[in-house]
């Protein structure tokens, strides 16, 4: 963290110190790292008695509900008073705040706490680092620099965070100082072998018939350095899943050896195909999902095509085979 | 590590110092933490000038060979010279050396480094410590004991050990000391991306074939809290695929939620099956294993019967049933 990130940090806390009813939310298509973050500043701004409301910007998976605190996100109405401040984690930019973001305008201050490069600094305040590897590195900072003492319940929430958005800390992005934070939370007495039992082995049957059925449409392309994956409508009605289930199935696809870029196509309605693209050493898929009106980062990108399922996989693969030619 | 360990690792560092012919070898059906303690402990003896073989006692996985040093394990010959330290790592019984057992009598002094709690205390000295996450944790501490500086080659193979026998730090036996060691070899450059692709993003086709083949044989028990998945000889050959290739299949069926017990059956001949088993929270399969003259640990065991796999499979989920209801 930079010495003016360092600095925005310290203006953070003074506004917090001085404030009363803090408001917290995070970006729509919830993951680990935003719930794991949202919960765990808002457990540790309890214990200094501030009235803080965590609230709920899309539906909530299921697997996260473990999470110390999760039970008391919700959704967003007047009666919770009026919005001091608005902490935003893990948002790169206000539409990604979904319903939410008309709150915005109604807060005192806004403080934009992020680890996305890409993100557009909309905070009053911006404590934005792209070198943390998680956002949960920069909540685990933010509460160990109020002086608040970490706890089970908000250490539970931090190593969900940082392990979920580091593959395991196993992604590039992942530091010593990563290492050192989840060493310091093991020390408090986090239990991380129920943490990763929820987070890792809960896989649904639903889940598995549709991982399963998916693999059967799997196809190579250039000497097996492209693969597709396709999942229909058809195959959710089968396996009784819903779309979020095929969340997980392009990092298997991406293991195989050959494989440079995995592409996997959901079909969201008939016409409207929603893309997800992988690499693994060279290639830019950001470039490719850019070509479709879509964006992301060098190793991960997404893109919509809105034709039938087995067109989309022709364009799609068109674009891929040019850039990995 | 206790006093008597912390003793035993002192008198192995005495030996060490005072002879120059230094045999390593490790057990059959080599692992991650297996070349990796063998490699780091050689190259970290190599630099102090020791004359160093590191023996074979099984075929090499591919997928190891492009740790630091792989290239030089060899089969022993009488030419390596006189064995003045034969130190044996991670391994919990002298039969587990393979051919290799017969050369223990050989040795001067043999040194024995492990994390099993099942270790026979076979060496002159046991530097044996089921506390640790892996032997490559044993053995980066002899390694800094000896005040030789650890480097990347040396640190490629700890961090190798160490991932590959705890999960990507999440099994129940990692401690907060795991993550610091991790941490400083990171510090030291270690390059943990490229050591990732190549140990988690590298399945073969072959392997990818025979998974999504093997998952057409899930069979679900007592409300779907047994899973059995099967590997016939019949299968390897469509693959293309070897017996190795089944592995990591077990983990990913153990992942599903209601699961608690995962069984995978492999056909080594027809009348010869080879069944792991993994648990989840509750059963203890060593329990389950012994009853069928195998063994292992409470979360993972294994055991072979003298049958067809179809029959083998009714004779391990009638005791599984036994255990889970």
């Amino acid at each position: 963290m930079n010495k003016s990130t360092n600095h925005q940090m310290d203006e953070a806390i003074k506004l917090i110190l001085q404030y009363n009813n803090i408001f917290i939310a995070s970006h729509i298509n919830p993951d680990g790292d935003n719930i794991g973050s949202m919960l765990a500043i808002s457990l540790a701004l309890r214990k200094i008695n501030k009235n803080v409301s965590v609230l709920k910007s899309d539906v909530l998976p299921e697997d996260f509900m473990f999470l110390p605190g999760s039970h008391d996100i919700q959704e967003y109405k007047e009666e919770l008073g009026p919005i001091d401040i608005f902490i935003v984690v893990d948002c790169s930019d206000e539409d990604r705040l979904g319903n939410n973001k008309a709150l915005l305008s109604n807060a005192k201050k806004v403080i934009n706490i992020d680890h996305h490069i890409s993100n557009t600094m909309f905070g009053d305040l911006n404590i934005v680092d792209p070198k943390s590897a998680a956002t949960g590195e920069l909540i685990y900072k933010l509460i160990k620099k109020m002086g608040i003492s970490l706890d089970i319940d908000i250490g539970s929430n931090l190593y969900t965070a940082i392990s979920t958005d580091t593959g395991k800390f196993s992604y590039e992005s992942v530091t010593s100082r990563t290492h050192r934070i989840i060493a310091e939370l093991i020390d408090i007495g986090v239990d991380f072998n129920t943490i990763n039992l929820n987070l890792y082995e809960n896989m649904s049957i639903e889940k598995t018939k549709l991982f399963i059925q998916s693999l059967s449409t799997l196809k190579f392309y250039e000497g097996n350095s492209i693969v597709t994956l396709k999942i229909t409508k058809e195959m959710l009605k089968h396996a009784g899943a819903k779309m979020e289930d095929a969340e997980g199935i392009i990092s298997f696809i991406r293991k195989i050896e050959s494989v440079e870029v995995a592409c996997v196509l959901k079909e969201i309605e008939m016409n409207n195909i929603k893309i997800s693209l992988r690499s693994k050493r060279d290639v830019d898929v950001a470039l490719i999902a850019q070509s479709f009106d879509g964006g992301g980062h060098i190793r991960a990108a997404g893109c919509s095509i809105n034709s039938n399922i087995e067109e989309a996989e022709k364009e799609i693969v068109g674009k891929i085979r040019e850039v990995v030619r």
